[in-house]
């Protein structure tokens, strides 16, 4: 299949996204970045990976990014250094795009290359039930609350998201393709992302 | 193609959700309804067609949804109305359902067959050139502010949705697939859409 698209995946924890976007990588013939990405941005940017990965995972939240919208006044010393770590991050998003088609998972990816002609921006999520069995059985996580978890780690990407972007993560209009994986799994979920781009590159070429 | 789901349409003004939707009942083979249960609905109910057209056109705002939201004690007669022909419209929504596989656009019809064990809910959208130059081109409108058109309509059927719903429209998770049409077509939406309902069949008979 011909494909010159850069590809972004938003999606909820435990929808299988990450699966979904690593396997449609490996279908296109092209690189999958996920936790890649924090590797590749603490060579490029000089900042520990350390930094990278626990910005990742969320050490702030809501307030402490509300704070950090009205500046840096209250000794509150990582919220300029996030914001730091996010334009690193950002640069080495906009470098592998550069390279080539690719798929790029999280990180407000569909935000950075914005303005990009080649980008499809996808978000994947699912109903709770199905959420809750991924992040048990496949992620192994152990929890009294995996919902609560779960609901926890969205709200953590949804504020991530709109506090960089300044849009409604979960939005349709934000992404070219949304679609719920529990009703038709992680093959159908990758057939219909393949077959989108297929009509999307058959557009193309048509109007080349 | 073996179907046998009930797919409700929801979408933004000027997307080509009603062509798309037409076009995919047609391939599946089974019936249509948009404007169609309007009459269905005047039919079953004894209230006439006019109301229901008047209602369905956007008498209401979304002042006087929260209005009506506080009782009917400021003499606006029509408030109970609308509800009452909401009410009817749903009946006849759940009638059509009975009788099998169709396409619905529109009129909460996601939300009435909440609980059906065979739905497809779709969100149409587009981005704000292509959708002005199909209102233009293909619906015939002429208008000095075709964006402004497009802006209050979708406002309206957002705030309808919102009213009677609780949820929010155009929030992906309350869709099964959402997608944008100006990157693969009309014909894209309607391939990608066949792809995922034919996933979502081999996935029902892989778990019977």
């Amino acid at each position: 299949m011909k494909n010159n698209t850069i590809i972004t995946i938003s999606r909820q924890y435990g929808s299988g996204g990450r699966e979904i976007g690593k396997r449609l990588a490996e279908k296109l013939g092209i690189p999958f970045y996920d936790k890649e990405l924090i590797t590749l941005a603490a060579q490029q940017s000089g900042y520990s990976e350390h930094l990278f990965e626990k910005s990742d995972k969320g050490a702030t939240n809501s307030l402490l990014y509300s704070l950090s919208m009205y500046g840096n006044t209250m000794g509150l010393y990582d919220m300029p250094l996030n914001d730091k770590l996010f334009i690193a991050q950002s640069q080495t998003i906009k470098n592998v795009a550069e390279q080539g088609p690719c798929v790029i998972v999280g990180r407000c990816a569909d935000y950075v290359l914005r303005g990009h002609p080649h980008v499809l921006n996808v978000f994947i999520h699912s109903d709770m039930e199905s959420k809750i069995k991924r992040v048990v059985e496949e992620y192994g996580v152990e929890s009294d609350n995996v919902m609560d978890l779960i609901n926890k780690t969205d709200k953590r990407r949804a504020n991530y998201y709109n506090y960089y972007t300044g849009m409604k993560w979960g939005r349709a209009e934000n992404y070219h393709l949304a679609l719920r994986t529990d009703c038709v799994g992680i093959d159908g979920a990758v057939a219909t992302l393949a077959q989108f781009i297929e009509a999307q590159n058959a557009l193309t070429n048509e109007n080349d």
